[in-house]
């Protein structure tokens, strides 16, 4: 059917099962070809395609609350939400979004990026449903993975303790964003290959045959149940614990499976999860065999083979330079150890993992846990390089306050993809870092301006130890410098002279270094002259060369592609002000007070004003104030 | 015993049982004694004596890393350790701290204060330790209450997964800081009901007969194994289930059945869980008896009565005065809707709780899902407040970021213990909270002047409906104002003029006003005329009155009970510069870039130079600039 012609999901009342499976396909074919042109999360889409179609036929929505975890996997819900025609846009400019957007439809109930959220959000839904005496279900949909998110268990728990009404169904495609990891995962494993309420009478009474009579109390203990009972008996077991009726394993590509299942759910009083499982990228084969998550999000590719459309010969990925800078340390000092969230191929850490593989930690969704279990080893002289996203880190805010920074332990944490990222959008940008780390005490902050650079930090990082310290990275490749053959270490709260100048100066690191070279550069030839300096240190600030350009009453620039308020820029000001330099001019440029959303990061940018023009502009003003008074 | 003469555990090794339980009364009546005049966390530590000591004695701190989750629990640990004699100073400023503090002795591994933290940090020091091929073991001990705690869950998962070397102690006492809530626990109740393994073969085989032979698929999943059945089966299922070898439960002030289980658990290979039973207060009737949680911690009592010792006829409490405005307002607002995360005592909720029973929910220790219930609730037009510490918001951050302020949903955030605490020290100062929540998109961000004003900021953040609005408030009791029947609302944004004056501002917020009109009047008498203003609002600033004060060329001051780095004195410094302000004369005082320790809040303050003499003094210096330009 032509899909652009939905408008809202009623039509899926009328349709038969047949009519199901072919609008299935249809649905399939639009999305290999739709995404093969503007990239996006292919693989979860491709294996949410029937469970989507039936959540829309039993239930309605947007009265009923379907909540997607994570969100990535909304593109069917798009779609039979009457939102094909915008495809073309997907995560691109001002077009449709990669995530559930309350803007963009009523049926988008709950907005999503970060895992494990749905669980509480549909906690708060039926706290309200209830107290409304309204009579909708509310449906959240959470993969194995995001189960592991310390938030998802804690409203399990919750959730099961207050018999909330609702219908959680567990997305099981045996993969997350990398393959999962945790017991959590290996119940789910097992409760799979159980298969369908095997544990019938007669198998019971067999097996307890092999239990022995309970003698002494500690003997007890360890002859306890063997697992081959136990885990026929538990199916299901770990949720029901909880509170929670469960139903499952059904195929989540069978309608009449999904069907049978979704109706008993319905009438269930109390919590039900429906235990789902689906084929992350059903349907198109490339994604279908992938095994480590390459096929979980792309950028373009070619459909008949599966080839992804990428820059030839691209710089060194800022991800991989690290953590191969990491790994090759690592042959030298047995104290480091990595520990990832569940991003061991987004950070590029398959080569470290290889190559020391009882030194690599996956802790799955987990960013609490992983930055405390850096701690800890930090406390036994360990070494610990805690790889995470910007974003990600986010959720380990208290951690890093008290486990890291209060005990001033050696954690190297490598912060990926900061600054503004591009498609993934709003709930993705790395642009809060700095002001959430900043006023951290004993915290050293830093960030490379290209990736020569970036190698030298790596490893001062790791020499550093004096407590945390940590190097934020932008996500893609570097700029393609030539990189020393040795490593070096850069001294502590030092900056960088890049070009001198004498009319005003221009404060700023990272990805923002070439816009503030190109601008001094069209300045000198409007015959102003501008230092640019490459502040690499964002805290501890380089207290000499800083004081240095105050006392010249030099004007200040500072330019950071992170949030405004709390930054750089600020601590700029406050280093002012603390050492006297009040008449100091001093103006700032970075994210303003707004969440961005999605569109490449030039045209990002380019919408908040952060470019060349406005840089060479802003400072014909500044330093020209200079000129005056001088 | 002599408690003081004790230098390190090692005397325990020759002790016998009965020399043991003789040490336990000392103990116990040491703890009476001196938490009678020092207060302090009396009920947790009396319920772990004999399990401390067992501790101890079974292993050989500090080689084996004893790890007190939360950490109010260690007062025996250092007595133990030879810190019997400091407990005259216990949380006191200089003095003994009331957590586990690595300066304090090499016995203490690992800092807390924050729960939930112990499994992780042992993850860290197991992946340590096996590298190093070290042998020593590994034993957190962790509350019921603290389990529930997303981060624990986490661990659990992945220690289970990686079937690590670990000893973990389960101290359940069937309360946490409130009586408990969650499945989870419920799960532990069962455990504790179901005693000694009853589940023995014969009463397995009569029970099976009762189940139903297996019919239809769903016929089935409904009419599974009876919870009868399930709950003797399943003791310690839940644990089982996540890869660890389940002990107990066991009498926790029962020195054979601890030491038995203790050495059985050392010859268990991979992770343990020994659950222990213990009861808080254990030998005090007071402390036994109570069953909110009254007795968790307190300031001086008298021994024979359990009376507290208070001043007579404060003012009223600032959770008191907050919550009891709320549920005043609940009244009239059927949209309102409080959450807690395991503080409805200290958040003194307890009459709206009584009063809304169906609007109240304690989610237990789990404040990342607290947060995003709130949000979710919000979504659905109610009006939820979110009750939670300074400190303990701190974990709920990237929920505030994505959930809260990016949907901006109209959650209102009560911020309890907001500013320095006291004597609980580094963990627990509401010090970071602007700075963590001033860069964030759409937050309103305010502090009350005094109770009244507090009253009506409630009133006002339960009427705003643009978006998250959050209010902070300090621990203890307000200032004894008059309060007014009739609440109001403050426009927001505005600040308001305390005291007119000419020749220099302070800018300042809630507690540290009476500071500033302190140093205003001394400063007036000296010929200094100050303007102090209520900057009541910390986001968004008062823009038009303070380019009043800016326009003025008058030197402005800032004061904050709270950190420096990305605070409102920098706030200020932004707006100011962004405005065009280059010449302005700011200054600003509040909490350096160091972790403050434990004492009196005024002990503090003055260590900081945080006080009236030193606003005085930098008043005369700012302000006598201004006269000289003038």
């Amino acid at each position: 059917m032509d899909l652009i012609k939905i408008k809202d999901p009623g039509f899926l009342k009328e349709l038969s099962t047949t009519e199901l499976e072919a609008l299935s396909d249809d649905i399939r074919q639009f999305l290999i070809e739709k995404l093969s042109i503007t990239g996006g999360h292919i693989g979860p889409n491709l294996g949410v395609v029937e469970l989507t179609i039936a959540l829309h036929k039993c239930f309605d929505s947007p009265k009923d609350k379907i909540i997607w975890d994570v969100g990535h996997q909304s593109y069917v819900h798009k779609i039979l939400t009457g939102r094909a025609s915008q495809f073309d846009t997907l995560r691109q400019f001002k077009g449709l979004c990669g995530f559930p957007k309350r803007i963009e439809s009523d049926h988008d109930v709950w907005e999503t990026g970060h895992s494990s959220t749905s669980l509480s959000a549909a906690m708060g839904m039926a706290i309200a449903r209830d107290l409304k005496k309204d009579d909708s279900f509310i449906i959240p949909v959470i993969g194995d993975g995001a189960l592991t998110g310390g938030m998802a268990l804690e409203a399990l728990n919750h959730i099961g303790h207050e018999k909330k009404d609702m219908i959680v169904i567990l997305n099981d495609n045996e993969m997350s964003i990398a393959p999962n990891v945790g017991a959590l995962h290996s119940v789910l494993g097992r409760l799979r290959t159980a298969g369908k309420y095997q544990w019938v009478k007669d198998e019971l009474e067999m097996l307890l045959k092999k239990i022995p009579a309970v003698g002494g109390r500690l003997a007890s203990t360890a002859e306890r149940v063997k697992d081959s009972l136990k885990y026929l008996l538990v199916s299901g077991i770990f949720f029901e614990e909880l509170g929670f009726t469960y139903l499952g394993p059904v195929d989540g590509h069978n309608y009449e499976d999904l069907f049978e299942n979704l109706s008993y759910a319905k009438k269930t009083e109390g919590p039900v999860l429906l235990h789902v499982i689906t084929k992350k990228g059903k349907g198109y084969q490339p994604a279908e065999n992938d095994k480590i998550g390459t096929w979980h999000g792309t950028g373009s590719y070619k459909i008949e083979t599966g080839d992804f459309v990428k820059p030839i010969n691209p710089p060194p990925a800022w991800s991989k330079l690290v953590s191969e800078t990491v790994r090759q340390l690592a042959r030298e000092d047995e104290r480091i150890v990595a520990i990832t969230p569940a991003m061991p191929v987004g950070s590029k850490l398959e080569g470290f993992a290889s190559e020391f593989p009882d030194r690599m930690y996956d802790v799955g969704i987990a960013e609490q846990h992983a930055a405390t279990v850096a701690a800890g080893l930090a406390t036994q002289n360990m070494k610990p390089f805690l790889a995470i996203y910007s974003t990600f880190l986010q959720r380990a805010y208290d951690q890093v306050v008290h486990d890291i920074c209060r005990q001033n332990l050696n954690v190297f944490i490598g912060i990926d993809r900061a600054g503004l990222v591009g498609a993934d959008g709003e709930t993705h940008q790395g642009v809060f870092d700095i002001a959430f780390l900043r006023h951290l005490p004993n915290m050293v902050l830093m960030m490379p301006k290209d990736e020569n650079e970036g190698q030298h930090m790596v490893n001062t990082a790791i020499k550093y130890d004096n407590g945390p310290i940590a190097m934020r990275f932008p996500r893609g490749n570097g700029i393609g410098v030539p990189m020393d053959e040795q490593l070096q270490t850069i001294p502590i709260g030092s900056w960088e002279i890049l070009r001198d100048g004498e009319d005003a100066a221009i404060l700023t690191f990272g990805t923002t270094i070439p816009m503030a070279m190109e601008a001094a550069a069209i300045l000198e030839k409007q015959g102003v002259s501008v230092k640019v300096v490459n502040a690499r240190f964002i805290k501890p600030l380089d207290d000499k060369m800083l004081k240095g350009i105050l006392s010249d009453a030099m004007p200040v620039f500072t330019i950071e592609e992170a949030v405004l308020q709390g930054g750089f820029g600020s601590a700029v000001l406050e280093f002012a002000h603390n050492n006297g330099y009040h008449n100091s001019r001093i103006e700032r440029m970075g994210i303003p007070d707004e969440f961005i959303e999605h569109g490449s990061v030039s045209e990002l940018l380019k919408e908040i004003g952060m470019t060349v023009e406005n840089v060479v502009q802003k400072m014909k003003i500044l330093a020209r104030k200079k000129q005056k008074r001088a």
